[in-house]
Parts: structure tokens; sequence; C-alpha cells
């Protein structure tokens, strides 16, 4: 007689296109894991997405939602300043997380996260900075931490989109896109960020009226690694984020396009994705699976909301930093509390 | 209430590495089937490929297993001299079947499957070209299909392997490594092989003790367009499979080693998969969980039996034509049953 | 006081497309040399080639230009068959000669041209196969020689162009372009072909009427090297030569294309060289201004006679094999004098 | 009868590494001029050049050398502080120059040398900033001037060396090194310079005792286009330079290793040369001939006395802005003389 594991009951909250993909995905690609309820205020967009997950319910809001089902375990999908909403009743039945990025939207949000999720007996959020679990990311990281080229000295990262809805203001270059690079650098530098500065290159006439980019973020590490961030999200030609690291002795480089190459009318070409999701997309898919095996285990195999919290801090930082022209440096409100230091949990990458 | 569909109940029969590779993708990647039992004769290796799935029993043999637990679905990672043995019960019962490649070792043996499969209602076996799951050998069939660049005239196609068991022969050249080929050619030109031929050019020394290669294997489909297969299989530095393809007006490249690109020591370099596994395992996942989703439909979503028999009957010519040194035509038995035409089975790259 | 060398006073012979271009680059790129003289029958033709070099006179045929100034040295750029014409006489004045390839179109004239040559003291006919000069080919042929990665097992060889005139025929597929391989291959692999084979797969319909075309030209060495040449002359995309050289333990590759690359419509690209020109351009200089100094010395500094005679032989081989889809094996008629070893003469590559 | 023009009969002072370069240079590979002379107050040093070059005196100052010999032409390649005294009396000549960077290693230097050589009829002095006779810089250019992807908005320029000797000072990284990307960006963008600021990452700890390197540098021209230079003397490996041009609507990049690939030992590697003279020599070859050309038209077809005041003025706010860790704007003496106009002078890459 055969005995399996019960699948991972998940509540998908937010139904946007990026909940709507994590139904879909939950449904289709992952292991040991079942979507049982999809919440969203939108109900046409709720039932759109529960469509794809055969035995959801869908609710307007979570505690509906716990109501009506049991739930195990919970994605929230929502627009960031409303994550805080979600995140406390969720602490508080004790469910698996997998938060979106960003943590929250301001640092006191996130310090009451932080303060109520040190309640329970381990870290049960962890935040959706998916490059982590790229193949690129992981092996930079891998190569810092070998020292096998000496110290990491600079990094050069570019982070292009195609284009941007005019409701994209300027605030969200840092706090939408570089807050990526935010993440990313310390992963792979393997310290936290000190200090922040934007430069303002001339304006792409491209871009939305009123949005004041490209723009250089210049993000500075503990140690002095200087990483330089070229936020250029109206590039026209599609989605391409790619990091060049400098070392003492070497550079590695990730993130060049690949794929088929073809040779006619007069070049040899290989194609630039569209969007994030072709781009990242088996990122995404690592994240989720590892976070549900994590979740079978009860804990999380990813950033932790005290990595949200650093992540937040340097983005405010930085957002004055762009406002103010100046270098801004970060006041982090705590070391890092032992409860993050998660005895057992292989980080990613290591 | 969620009322979610049961995983499917798979018995993986042969447990050496192919088969435990099997035994650990359906239960850790692979989203809706769970391992039920493990097949083989082998004890030992079949407990230790059956720990890695809980509640998994362990056979000796198929209907050992057959006997002591219900099973929806079969994947054969034998030796190809053993599938027809477990082919022919599986195709009695119903089950869902995915078979590793070869199909069988011989034309009669398929000639035997391909009839006792058309007794049941539909197709059952889902062959293990895995490489049709890979994403370069489905842009280049897409790019055929569109006939954007005119006919495929040609293909280059490399096939390298750092290096072999000594018990490696030179009809394994064809029959265990260029039927990848022989199967890839027909899938990205649209159209069946009608002739193949060998040359040999000098000898790697490196090579085990008696085998002679690398050879050129030519392989011609109906309408003259010529693949010439290097097969290469004692290279040293690592794992790599290219294939250029030459149309009326382009070419396009697929294969080439992509990933961290290093630059140090007065070289920039990109790392070489050391084997297969590195190199499509993606498209083994991919393969899986595309059967998966299948067998819940009852059908399958890759190549059939049919394209196992073509491979089979051309691999047996390439075989002669690399003992005569002359270019041996294809005789396939029958054409295309009706049977196989699969009405509403979505096929690769389609 | 300085007492500089005089230069080399050339005469350019053929005024067409390649003998234009050598008057323009002796008089603008060339260091040591001056064009005397430019012969051509089209007198319209000679006038505007002479009209980028100062001072050169004009003259219907080589006789004529001989009569009216003193010369140096001569390159002959006129169609093959006329080759021996002028050769001849120039061997008979001990000139300094560059024959464009290939050296006579048929093997007797290249006898004659030969024995011509040894009553001198020695080699004065340096053969225009200007890949030796292109750095990839002497880093392949350089690779070989090291014996780093063993031997040289295969080659593959793509030979592409744009497009053909409507005069361009079967057999100038072998005699005017795959003749550059047939040098080539002898060069990198360091010993000569000794037979050749040809295959063809499906025909580009765009190619001109009557040209049956791409073809498969299989060029063996006398240690079992087999280089499979893909001579294709209307891809439409432009021009391209690759290489790629298998050796037991590793694979080179030359001749990818390189320059700016551009990301932009969505897709990241480098431009493809329109014409042998911008591929070659400068393989064709250093072979010029090598010979030029040569001659200073009253040497050679590149293929020789014997080396066009070689070629000639496999090329005539070559149409054979294309005609009869035959292998053929190679015979030449002498073993290769003593005279051409070329003693204090530093060969291409070395 | 031919009337060739004569050769211009050059001076090379100062028969260092790149004078001696020279030297070579217009001896074995410049078509149109002749090494008479070659001064270096090291008189072994100045045997040693010579002796590559037929009939060339020495001398230990220029002065020497102008008393000896009927002199066209000079090249300058002495150490910076010294140039003034060999462009002066050479202006007061009329003779043809080319002077290596940088034109005088002060402002005050430079704005007599430009006051001098206005009193001529027309531009006399080309200043060896060779990179603007490189393809890639070229193609830049062009694609800047075509207006096709958009603006200009920014540059990532890496300038990376293998080592530096013990002598080479923190300023020598603006005045020697960045002094290229000082000339090549407004080159490249077709504007001026307008402020300059320098960041500091981690210190590369294989750098000499008391080089604090790397350095970013930031340039900005007039309409805000924003260069970030990374400039990186120790990275062991060997010599790379690179950019990466950021449009409004397209990326292009140009510097990345080409050549001969090899796939061998576990990596697909291509060589990374290792000084500026296999990266640049062809460059170098292009800038001289053109140089040598244009002498023998009474011009210059490079850049002028005037761009090497302009980088040298931008070289002087950079040591400040590296001094004091600021942003430091520029301040040219004057607008641009109508002199440097150089009406009939094609500048290069137009």
């Amino acid at each position: 007689m055969t005995t399996t594991t019960p699948d991972l009951r998940v509540a998908v909250v937010g139904a946007g296109m990026m909940g709507a993909d994590h139904v879909a995905r939950i449904t289709s690609t992952i292991s040991g894991a079942t979507v049982v309820a999809v919440v969203d205020p939108d109900t046409a967009r709720a039932d759109a997405a529960a469509a794809t997950a055969p035995g959801a319910i869908t609710a307007a809001d979570f505690d509906e939602a716990l109501a009506a089902t049991e739930i195990d375990a919970v994605i929230i999908a929502t627009p960031g300043f409303l994550h805080e909403a979600v995140l406390l009743p969720a602490l508080d039945r004790g469910l698996a997380i997998l938060c979106e990025k960003p943590l929250t939207t301001d640092e006191a949000a996130s310090l009451r996260v932080l303060e109520a999720e040190q309640k329970l007996d381990r870290p049960h959020i962890q935040v959706g900075f998916m490059r982590r679990f790229d193949q690129g990311y992981r092996d930079l990281r891998a190569l810092v931490a070998s020292g096998e080229h000496g110290a990491l000295l600079a990094l050069h990262c570019a982070h292009r989109n195609a284009t941007t809805p005019p409701s994209y203001s300027e605030e969200m270059l840092i706090l939408d896109s570089v807050i990526h690079e935010i993440d990313a650098v310390p992963f792979i530098a393997g310290e936290p960020i000190v200090a922040v500065e934007v430069k303002k290159p001339r304006r792409n006439s491209l871009a939305p009226e009123g949005l004041r980019e490209p723009q250089f973020v210049i993000l500075e590490t503990e140690s002095g690694t200087m990483a330089i961030v070229e936020i250029n999200v109206n590039v026209q030609f599609g989605y391409q984020v790619t990091t060049d690291a400098v070392f003492e002795s070497g550079v590695a480089s990730i993130g060049r396009e690949t794929g088929l190459q073809l040779t006619t009318a007069a070049r040899s070409a290989v194609a630039v994705p569209p969007t994030f999701k072709e781009r990242f997309g088996a990122a995404y898919d690592t994240q989720v699976q590892r976070w549900v095996d994590a979740a079978h285990r009860g804990t999380i195999d990813g950033p932790s909301a005290w990595d949200g919290y650093l992540a937040s801090v340097v983005a405010t930082a930085g957002v004055e930093a762009q406002k103010t022209g100046r270098r801004v440096e970060v006041d982090y409100a705590m070391p890092k509390p032992s409860f993050y230091d998660l005895p057992g949990v292989v980080s990613p990458g290591e």
C-alpha cells in the first residue's frame, strides 16, 4: 500500500498576472502542492485564475478563504502595500508563506511583520526574490564564495525592460525594478549594502511623459564592493538582465542571450526575450518547488523576511538618493536576529 | 471542498542510472504522478532507487509488481532487448507507457509491439526521444515548418561524449547514440529518412581499444535533405550536442554552450557540461511532465511507438551501412497506420 | 644620407575586380612596391585601374608592357585559362610572380609551368591562396602542428556566398570555390589530399536555373583526416566561411562573425559581411606585403607553384567525383621536387 | 616612365617601446614613408630601433637630427612632458607631426602649442588617439550619428590591463589610461565632456602597493550622455577594452574577444590578448597610414591638437575629481577656433 505525503493546500491571494501565474504553476508544474483557494476582491479575476486549478474555491478576501477551506500555505501576490494585511493573519495561523517582493512598502510595516514572525518557533515567510534561483546568480555567488579569483571588487548590472505603463513612476524604478538587484547584490557579494547613490544620464524620450530614466543606481556593500546598476525600462527591444562581476583576477558575466542562433538577412542573431517570464520562468518554477518542499518540512528554503526587511531599508534609502542626488548611507534598525539564522536550512547557492 | 485528480500511480521498471533518475524525477519534480513500484531483478538497486520515493514498493519483476499494487502507468528503463517483455503485458492491461529509446532492438519485435498496441483504442506508448522536448529542437522544427527561410537543405549534427566504457561497441555508435539524431532529423525536417551511409575518418586513439570512431553518418530524408552526423564519443572534454540547419536563405544553430562566461587566465570561457544530464535535464523533465499530463487524459504527448519503429528500421540500416561502407536505402514494412494519426494529440513543437 | 631600397616595380595583368583591387592595394596599403603597369586588352578597364596608381602605364598585353617599362614583378589576375601565357614569359625573365588561384586550369599546363620554373635557381611563383594569411587558418595550423589536443581527425568547412551570377557552373563549385578548401585543408592538416567524393543534398531553389547546389565535398588526407566541405553559394544572407576542426581531445572553430553586436528589435545580432572582401581583406593585404618583402629577397613567402599543382590535381579529381557520384582517388604525377623545399623560406603559419 | 611620389621622410623622436614600434611599422608596413632618423638621448636604444630601418641615422636630440638630414615629418613618442620641446620647433619648420597622447601634460603648454600651430596655414599636428581608427569605435560613432536607434544615453566602458609596473601612480589611471576614453567618448558621442566624477570601489590587493584601484570614472557630455569607465589595470588575465553603448531603443557592444574558439578541458574558450599591441595593432597601422597619406596632401586625417587640448583639460579635471571625490565641471579656455574646422579633411568615422 502506498502512503504518499498529502499535497500542500495552497491559497493564492491576488489573482493579477503574477497570482494567476502562480495558480497555473502550482497546478501544472509543481509537485506536492495543490491550489485550494484563489483570493481576489475582483471576482471575475479570481474565477478566471481558479478555472485553471481543478477543485479550487474562490473568495473575495483571505478571511473568507480561511473560513471556507483547509489551508496549509499562502502565496501573496497582491500589491505590496496590501502584504501586511495578509502576512499577519497568515503568521497568526502558522501558515507557510511565499510573499512576492517587496515584503512591505515601508520599514515600520516590515518591522511589525518581523516581530510577529519571531513569536513563532521558526521563520515562516519566504520572500519572492526569485533571481536567487536562477542558475547564473547561483553560479556567481558560488564563484564569489570560492575566492578562486580573489575578492569581488565591482558589479555592472543592467536591468532593461521593453516598456512601462503610464502609471509607472520614478520611485518605482527603485521600489519595483532595482529592488531585485538590491537583493541580488548582497546575495552574490555575501554582505549587506551600506550606501546608495543615484546618477541620471540623458533621458530616454521614448519613456512615458514625466518619467526621468534611465538611471544609474550605485550600491556599495560593507567591504566596498560597488555595483553600478543601469535601470532602463523603455528600451523597446525586450527584456534583458545582465551582470558582469569584476574580481581581483577575473571577470564573470551572466545573462547574455542564448538559444537558437539564426544567420539570415545580413546578420547572425539570437532572440531577446520579450518579458521577464521567458527570462526567469525556470527560476520561478524552482523557487516555488523548493518552497513547497521546504513547507512540507515546516521551514523555508530561500530569502527570509529578514532579507525582505534589508531590501526594504535599502530601497527607501535609494528613493532618497534619487530625490536628493546625494550618497545616502543605509541605516538598519538592528543587527540580524539569531531567529533568522535558519539552522538546518540550506540557503540558495550554498 | 477540493476534489483534486488523484496522482498517476507509476511503476518504474529498471533501476539503473536512467531508471533511478526517473524515480527521483517523478517524486521530486513532476506534478500529478507518484512512483508506487520500482522493479529490478537486482534487489539492492531497486531498494536504493525506491528509497527516494516514499511509499514505493520494490519487485524483482514486472508481474510481481502488478500483483502487489495498483499501477496506472509504467516507465521502461531496462536495456532495449528487454523492452518487449514489459511492453506487451503493459499494453495488455492498457497502462500508460513511457518507454526509453529504443522501442525494441530489432524490427520484428517492433512490429509485434505495434500490432499489440493497435488492438487498443488509441496509442498508449510514448518513446523517450527526449530531444523533442528541448527548446532548441522545437525552435528548429518550428522554423522549418514556418518556411520562413525556404526549404531545409542540410543539417550538420555533432554528437560528442567525453568517454565510453570498454563495453561500448561500434554498433552502439548507431544504436545507442545516433539513434537520437535518427529520431531528431525527421522531427526537425518533417519527413522520414530514406537512406543511410557511413564514412570513417581517422580513428581517435583515445577511444577504447577496438572502437573505430569518430564516424560520419549521412542521413537522407524523402525530399533530399541531407544530415551529416558526426558521432564522436571519446572527445574527453565533456558532452556536446549541436545542430546547424542550412535553409535556402539562412542558417540556424542550436546547442552552443551557454551559462556563466568567465574571463581569467588569458581566456574568456564558458563551461561544457560533463554529461547528457546537465545538457538535457530540462528536456527530460518536460517530457515526463507532458507524458503524465497526457496519461491523465488517456493519451500520449510525444513520439509514438510508430516513431520508435521508424527509428529502429533506420538504425538497422545504419548498422549495415557501417559494416559495408555502402549507402543503404531504408525499407519500411508498411505506410504509417492511421491508428497513429493521434487526433487531438498535439505533437511536440506544433 | 638615406639609402633606402627602391620599390619593387610591379605589373598587374588583368584589370577586372581582382586586378583593380591589387592595383589599389599596392599603391595605397603595401610598403616597398609600386605599380608601374596595368595590362588588360580592355583598354577602358586598364585605364580605370591605372588611374589609382600615379605613374603607371597601361598596355593591352604583357609583351607590350615589358617593352614599355622596367618590370621586376608581376601579379596575374586574369581568368585561370590565361595564366600560363603570362607565367611562362615572366619565368623566362626571372620576374617575381604572384599568381591568383588557380595556377592553371589543367594538370598538363601546371606541369609545363613547374618544368619552366625549375630551370631557374629557385621558386619564383607564389600562388594566391590568401587564406593561409588569415589569422584563423594560421592559428588552426599551429594548433595541429603543436599536437596539443592530439591528432586532427576531421574538419567541417562551410563556404557560403550570397549569390552567384547566371554564368556560374556546377564545375565552378569545385574549381572556383572549393579550390580554397582544397588548399587550406592540406595547409591545416600538414599532409596532402588523397581522395575526393561529392554528395548532393536537396537543391536550393534560389540558385540560378541549372545549378545543382549546395553540395558536400568530402576530402580525405593521407592519414585519414576527413574534411566535409559544404559548398553553398546562394545563401542570400552574405559571405560566410567557417571551419570546425575536430581533434582527439578538443574542437577548434574559426570564422564566426565578429564586430559590433547590436541588440535591438527583439534580437541581439552581429553583421555578416556581404562579400569575401570584408571577410578576407586583411589576409589579402598580408599576403601581398609578404610577397613583396620576399621578392626583395629574391624568393617567395607563401604557397608555391607546387601547391598550385597539387590543388589543381585535386580539383580535377573533384570534378570527376561530382560527375560520377563516386569516391575518386587523387593521383599526383610525381613526388614533391626538392626544388620546392624552399630552404630559408619561412612558410606561413610556421 | 614612372613618376611616383617620393616617400615622406620621417624622424621618430623617442626610441622606447612605442617609438621603436613606429620605426618598424613605418619601415615594414606603411606605404609612402621612410624613417630617416631615430632620435633618443639613450644612444643604444636609438641604434637598436634604427637597425630595423635601412638608411636611418640616429641622433641624441631633435636639433641634431634636423641638422643632419632632410626631414618632412616627425613622430613624437617621448614621455608627455617632453612633447612641447619637439612640437614647437617642428611647427616652426612646418613639419607634419604625429604626436603620441597626451598632447602635453598641462593646459598651459597645450595652449602654447595651439597658439604656435595657428600661425601656420592649417593644422599640422595629429594626436595619437588611435582608437578612432579601430573599426569598432568607428562603427559605434556611425551608429550614433545615424540616429537609427535614437539618442545615445549612456556608455559602459571597461579598460583592463594585466598588470602595471611599480612606478604606475594613481594619477596615471586618468592621465595615461582613461585618457583614451576621454578622447573616445566625445568621438563616439559627437559632443564634448562637461563634467567628471570618480568613484572608488574595493581595492584590488594584487595592484602594486599604494595604488588604489580599480576606479569608476564618470564622464558627462554636453547633452547628458553619461559614460561609466571602469579603469582596472591589474586584472592579471590580459588586456581587455570594451564599450557598451545604450541608445533609446538599442544597445551596441564592441570589444568582445574574438578569434579561434577552442573547446577542450571542460570549457569552450577564446583567448584574451596579453597587451594593447594585439588588441589595437591594426588601429595603429591604419592611423599611421592615414597620417602619412594626409601628410602627402599637406594636412592631417585624425584628431587634431585641439582634440589633444580638450582631452588634456578633461584629464586635469579628472585628477581633481579623483583627489576630492567631487563632481568637477570642465572649464575650456575658449570655444573651438575655426582654424581647427579642417575644411576638406575627412574626420575618422565620417
